[in-house]
């Protein structure tokens, strides 16, 4: 069975062009465009610095009884730390592309990604929001994942079909993780159904999703302002889907996990300078908020990442960050394993080939599992390892 | 004025010897011994999983109403993650010196850095422990910080004259934050006064002395298993401190927080593959936690670090690591001041000379000033870049 694609979701029209905000002349604008008023949900960053687009977005998400006609995408310009021009600017453009499709602007949400602190070029924007608007530029979801890209190295694409939902299907793509260029850190997904989903319920399987997914990557620590996942239902397809729980709902949560775990993993694959994906898989927590804690505090460990770029089974580094998490810890309980390998079990050192190991490290893929032997909580984080590139991307781009 | 040194200080002799746990042959075993018991304080790592000689030092501080007649330190050895042998290991070499000088070995404190995972060599160190105790070895203060050194390119000395205390003089040496060799993580202080300050006075005071400076040091956020500062204070000379408070107290409290702050720095400068001394100095928090909050998350920032290694003077960075930091931030409050120039200024970009700010940041030591505009609480995080080196030094060295 081929992938399912953005483009192979009844209900909406993809387009994108080069507008010209990015310098380089690649497409940068990008729109999705629903046959009428449809279901969507939206999770934003936490970062209490918030992007302009991630404000009103948000704003309207509420305001609209979560239904939204169109998504309109920038790439090149954050439009974050901008202030109220900033704000006046995100909806201007979202003006100029309800007046192109006859839509109220409320309908319509907005994402940027790129340079944080200078203003959009508007007009240039409402020029290419117009041509968008008159139906030029049609793409596939490979080409609207293209347009979405700043510093990714590939564009990322995932989807299914709906197990049980009578057809229905559900795709997404996402862009982040790769700074090759300043000040960019924004990690945007978007996912199209054309599973028959109520507003509500489609907020909260998203929130769910996102949380063991997207929530769970982690390339440096460094959340964004602009981060944005949106999931828009166009209702054509299957059973109506009205609560949260029963048959449907889990079945439509199962594919909507699926996806959205495709997607991270795909961002964690191509993060900055990655050689290789991380899983670090902790079980054995006493709660869910310290699996979490442990998992992440791993994960964004400095030692361990550089360790795992480097083919070190450096379990000690591993130890002192699960220690270090705030997680409830006992070092007489814990288990230690690298690419399968015990490498400390039950409090003490185990006994391994190094030289093994090293060589398994150097897998695309590397599993990392943790048990803190104390409860029956786990997280899973996914990430990358730290290399040279981390630093070249990151210091020798100046603004 | 000369700088006084740990020799310096009436009451106490230094050793330091190479026993042989280094395979470098250098200096690896060092002792202070005090002519009897002792005012004596300490602090120690917040991490989860802690060393055998931490769980040793601090239970009998504990119990030895925190009088102390010698500390031991050993360099290439951590003795950390050694389960119950390590404990037992521990006890066996503070057994060895106890003999040695005719002490009590609950009146022994203990120190390891180095390796973790592997158990220390004990009829070797109780060789050169012997040898340390029968007079051998005796070395100044620069002989003493050298012989704790692992991954450290320079020893760190600082001491000073205590204002108004009639002549009482305070000294100390501490160790880390370089780790060219795996699992090394260890911060090590060791201080010495000759005032004479009352056991629990002279661990308030060491409590809050840490507070502001060694626990605002932040290399790369990974919390060693061994950390541990200890302060011991012969009593020979000035007023008898017995209370907390008072102006004895705050003289003493203000020259241990300048050798504390001496030490602190020189960690931070000597940071893995640091080319600079960054200090965050956040103001106008609403509260001391969301203070260090704040500060610590912007010093931790891989991309802020990065960013301070590429001499680029990227706001947009600072913002987002202020924004994640989960301190109560309003962008239009916010001032960002680098190196004296101006960013961002209540909630706007500043105008400023690019060209000209980044080549001021090619100075050995960078300020970075943050103004919250929310309310009066501060603190300043000592850190560094990140460079190359720190992922060469951490992830070519295999275990």
């Amino acid at each position: 069975m081929p992938m399912i694609q953005l483009h192979d979701i009844p209900g909406f029209a993809l387009g994108a062009l080069a507008a010209g905000i990015k310098a380089s002349g690649k497409t940068d604008l990008a729109l999705i465009l629903a046959e009428k008023a449809v279901a969507a949900a939206g999770v934003f960053t936490r970062n209490r610095i918030t992007a302009a687009p991630v404000k009103l977005s948000r704003q309207r998400l509420g305001r609209s009884g979560r239904r939204a006609r169109a998504v309109l995408v920038n790439s090149g310009n954050a439009n974050a730390c901008t202030g109220a021009e900033g704000m006046k600017n995100a909806r201007a453009t979202t003006g100029g592309l309800a007046e192109a499709v006859r839509a109220k602007a409320a309908e319509i949400l907005v994402c940027s990604t790129g340079v944080i602190g200078v203003q959009l070029p508007v007009e240039t924007m409402n020029a290419g929001i117009a041509r968008l608007g008159a139906g030029e530029g049609r793409v596939d979801g490979a080409g609207f994942a293209a347009a979405i890209m700043t510093t990714d190295t590939v564009p990322k694409c995932a989807g299914l079909e709906l197990d049980g939902l009578e057809g229905a299907r559900l795709a997404g793509v996402c862009k982040g993780a790769g700074m090759i260029a300043p000040n960019m850190a924004t990690m945007l997904a978007f996912l199209l159904t054309d599973a028959d989903v109520a507003p509500k319920v489609l907020q909260t399987a998203l929130q769910e999703a996102v949380r063991d997914t997207f929530n769970c990557v982690t390339v440096d620590g460094d959340t964004s302002t602009n981060d944005a996942t949106l999931l828009l239902a166009s209702g054509k397809t299957g059973p109506a889907i009205d609560t949260v729980g029963g048959a449907a709902y889990d079945r439509f949560l199962a594919g909507l996990n699926a996806v959205c775990l495709d997607l991270a993993e795909q961002l964690a694959r191509d993060g900055e300078g990655a050689t290789k994906l991380v899983r670090v898989r902790l079980a054995g927590a006493r709660s869910r908020s310290d699996a979490e804690k442990a998992a992440r505090t791993v994960a964004e460990s400095p030692l361990v990442k550089t360790a795992l770029f480097g083919g070190d089974p450096n379990w000690g580094r591993i130890l002192m960050a699960v220690g270090r998490s705030g997680a409830q810890v006992r070092e007489e309980c814990l288990d230690v394993r690298l690419c399968g390998t015990p490498l400390f079990a039950r409090g003490a050192p185990a006994i391994f080939d190094a030289g093994k190991l090293s060589a398994a490290m150097r897998a695309k893929e590397v599993n990392l599992d943790i048990d803190l032997g104390l409860g029956e909580a786990r997280c899973a984080m996914l990430t990358c390892d730290y290399s040279y590139d981390y630093i070249r991307i990151n210091a020798e781009y100046h603004t």
